[in-house]
């Protein structure tokens, strides 16, 4: 079977290397100009004038990134199976739709409310309580198009600085952490939830995923299955879906969700028994899902920016190096490293110890470390 | 780093998986013009005009299989580094340099002797003690080439079965079961040793691989450390080596040397902290060898000639399938499925379980057998 990817980034690349084994082939799409997936066939087409000749030469398409046109899935999902479905991706470039969609699920969100104008965003930001975060109602992503408003009276500036003519204005959440949910659901629409991963974010990008998720109480896992689980089904959605949550005194509180794998899986490359990419490559192709479980405990650290010194790196025998074969430019991702270990307190030390050959790595703070020092 | 492969064929494909993730790229050349590799750029060269082309795209070359002249391994070391050395690959195509090699080194090998005429065949089998294996000293490999003398009358029609002008000629070995050692040597002279792996073959074809082997007596993994250490340090080899043995009551005794990735090593990609692949790739790049440590219990299923019933073999939560993307004949290497367990009882249980889906297989007879049922 040969999929097609819409994308031609790492994403694509670690599901191509998940899908060979297989006996998937892969060609992928891209719109960017720069393509980095560094295997497989690759059609460049900045102006959309391939993308029949890239359908005519898969059997299935999926994506890797979902800033894609809902147009181009739709009309590729007229003429082959396009897993996940077109309406995921739309829910996922709206922000009112995403949380519109979680409100009729039962899912918790933030308080929220639309501003489409300076005035409306200083009256909405009354009306909730500040803080608020503003943030465009679409094409906003990594902490792109976002403004943080203490008081009412940063309205016109916030307004301004992301100039969109609609915005998601949500209430600050006082939160524990942030966690993500990762799952995957099969063409028969069988379920698998990966545990739910802890995720540190540092200037607007993630650092680090620990899984399973330190300290976590087993309801919380069951709510955030629960949730992911409505979303998946209400969809018909086929293939990995990720949620990200925030954990506060009250529960879960769902922030966003991915129609795709995502960064804060990645620690099952090695630290589970079928990783992210290959359930995905496995419910995209129509066979039955892979088995879940963790295999002993995970951390997942991003490279970003510079790739540090990899040598001493892969001298340490629990550190998995996976690099995207990438130009080193700042907040670029260009690799992770997963760390194996058979307890949290030999997490955090053989972490630590990976960090200090990372230079541009913050420091390691989660729920461990806050463990570790009281 | 860019890796020039010599041959395409599945072992090419495994290493270039593992690869892609430490940002190395790769160039197959292929020499059978069937290449299967299914992934990187390959060139296709039945008449050896094009082995200039690949030199100069690549940094660095190995290979995935022996029967490749040594004059073009040399002539390609000289401009490159070549891993293995090319002496290697010498001594592995001729069994008289390779027994005499082990001789030389201490390793024990069972009693032999050359043979170049049906006359002296007829002599050695005598001289020997039947039952012997005369095998054509160069050129042959998974079985061919073979012929096995009950008594020295059998000389003349063994002559003439494997027409070669100069056999190898060995004493049976009573062996309680065939073992094999994977090892790496990394460009300092870094070694690793995975475990000993138990091999059950059925007609002259690896079946299944059980690693760590079972019941496996603490001096008998130092004995073939010691043997294997001796053979890459002699050689100055680079990559992953395997050495195949035969268990018996007076300890280890050599059967042949592999100057490459092998079959009895595919467990190593979800049953050890890092694949024999990864490591192969990590010694030919000059980088540090990553640990060889075993995660739990495999066992490594191939198949062969058909696939079986794949979709169920994916639903069993315990197997890893690896597919090579080849179309199915009998007596060829298809895949290979790698069965994780805790104990020894459940790794039969589950081999058994996956046997089932696998039509080609023979029955699952090996030491775990012999236990279960004592």
């Amino acid at each position: 079977m040969r999929i097609g990817v819409l994308g031609a980034g790492q994403l694509g690349r670690m599901l191509a290397l998940a899908g060979y084994p297989l006996a998937k082939t892969f060609v992928f799409y891209d719109m960017s100009g720069s393509p980095s997936v560094g295997l497989g066939e690759v059609i460049v087409d900045r102006e959309g004038k391939y993308l029949d000749d890239f359908l005519s030469r898969v059997d299935r398409v999926t994506y890797e990134f979902e800033h894609l046109p809902v147009e181009v899935a739709e009309k590729l999902a007229q003429e082959k199976p396009v897993h996940p479905c077109p309406r995921a991706l739309q829910v996922c470039q709206n922000r009112e739709a995403e949380k519109t969609l979680f409100g009729e699920l039962g899912i918790p969100t933030p308080r929220w409310k639309i501003a489409d104008s300076a005035g409306s965003l200083r009256a909405v930001a009354e009306n909730l309580g500040c803080p608020v975060v503003a943030k465009s109602n679409t094409e906003g992503y990594d902490g792109k198009g976002q403004a943080v408003l203490r008081s009412p009276e940063d309205a016109e500036a916030a307004w301004e600085a992301i100039g969109h003519p609609r915005l998601m204005v949500e209430k600050f959440v006082e939160f524990s952490r942030e966690v993500s949910i990762v799952a995957v659901r099969g063409e028969d629409g069988q379920l698998a939830f990966y545990p739910i991963s802890e995720n540190v974010h540092h200037e607007g990008i993630l650092r680090y995923s620990i899984a399973p998720a330190p300290k976590l109480e087993k309801h919380t896992q069951q709510d955030a299955e629960r949730y992911i689980k409505e979303l998946m089904n209400e969809l018909g959605y086929v293939g990995v879906l990720t949620l990200e949550l925030f954990e506060t005194a009250n529960g879960l509180v769902a922030n966003e969700m991915a129609p795709r794998v995502h960064n804060s899986g990645h620690w099952t490359i090695e630290g589970a028994m079928t990783s992210q990419f290959e359930n995905h490559i496995r419910a995209v192709s129509g066979h039955p899902l892979g088995s879940v479980e963790p295999r002993g405990l995970s951390c997942m650290i991003n490279i970003i920016g510079e790739h540090g010194e990899v040598e001493r790196l892969l001298e340490l025998p629990y550190a998995h190096v996976h690099l995207y074969n990438k130009g080193e430019r700042p907040g670029r991702k260009l690799g992770h490293v997963n760390v194996l270990a058979d307890s949290y307190e030999e997490l955090v030390w053989r972490v630590r110890n990976c960090v200090q050959f990372l230079p541009g790595s913050p420091e390691f703070i989660s729920s461990l470390n806050r463990k570790s020092k009281g």
